[in-house]
């Protein structure tokens, strides 16, 4: 993604890219996360990209799909980061109901003019 | 609120200010953000301190009780920013039943070490 892009824009392709990798090749994910990167996930917190990655491909569920509601942007300040708030809802294969969740991501800029994910927070919206 | 605090302990305390202060007066908020700091509401964007709380004291209800459910927070980088991330509902007066909603500030310093909410995005978690 370059991050010369209209932000909403690079947003939308960033959501897209991120839930598409989840669903259909979720170790993949690593690729978007650095060292220093942090994810809080339903309260617990992980740092790097092995502990995240690892993080996300134990869940307890193998098949899923997100769908995604919304999604809003706006720039994180003078070091070129964008924020990025999702909501959608999240179905397990072999349940009825969606799981309603909300997530955060705080996307910095790469030397290379693409962005990785800094920050990273998600929680589920129990009903 | 001092920037030198437990983070949590920081975003915590915040938590609780800022959503008592929309609930008993709101029009308070406007100390709490800067004239670069941006908020986006249920998708609309508006930026500066007299535009957001002419929003905020704006919106089509007046009595209010937000109840938080969950709050999260990471460190957003070298500028001593904070992301904190807050689930919860949100209970108008008159009404039987609770809006659930999702919601992330981005604190920035402030000179005193204080913080001010540079980034805010609010959404509500339709059913």
């Amino acid at each position: 993604m370059a991050a010369q892009m209209d932000p909403d824009a690079v947003a939308k392709a960033f959501v897209e890219h991120y839930y598409s990798t989840f669903d259909n090749n979720r170790i993949g994910l690593g690729g978007l996360y650095q060292e220093a990167s942090m994810l809080t996930f339903e309260g617990q917190k992980i740092q790097g990209v092995q502990s995240i990655v690892a993080k996300l491909t134990s869940l307890p569920f193998q098949q899923c799909k997100h769908n995604i509601s919304t999604v809003d942007c706006q720039p994180s300040g003078p070091a070129s980061g964008m924020l990025v708030f999702v909501s959608g809802n999240l179905q397990l294969a072999g349940e009825e109901h969606a799981l309603k969740f909300s997530q955060m991501f705080h996307l910095m800029p790469t030397p290379q003019g693409s962005f990785y994910v800094f920050n990273d927070i998600f929680r589920l919206n129990y009903a």
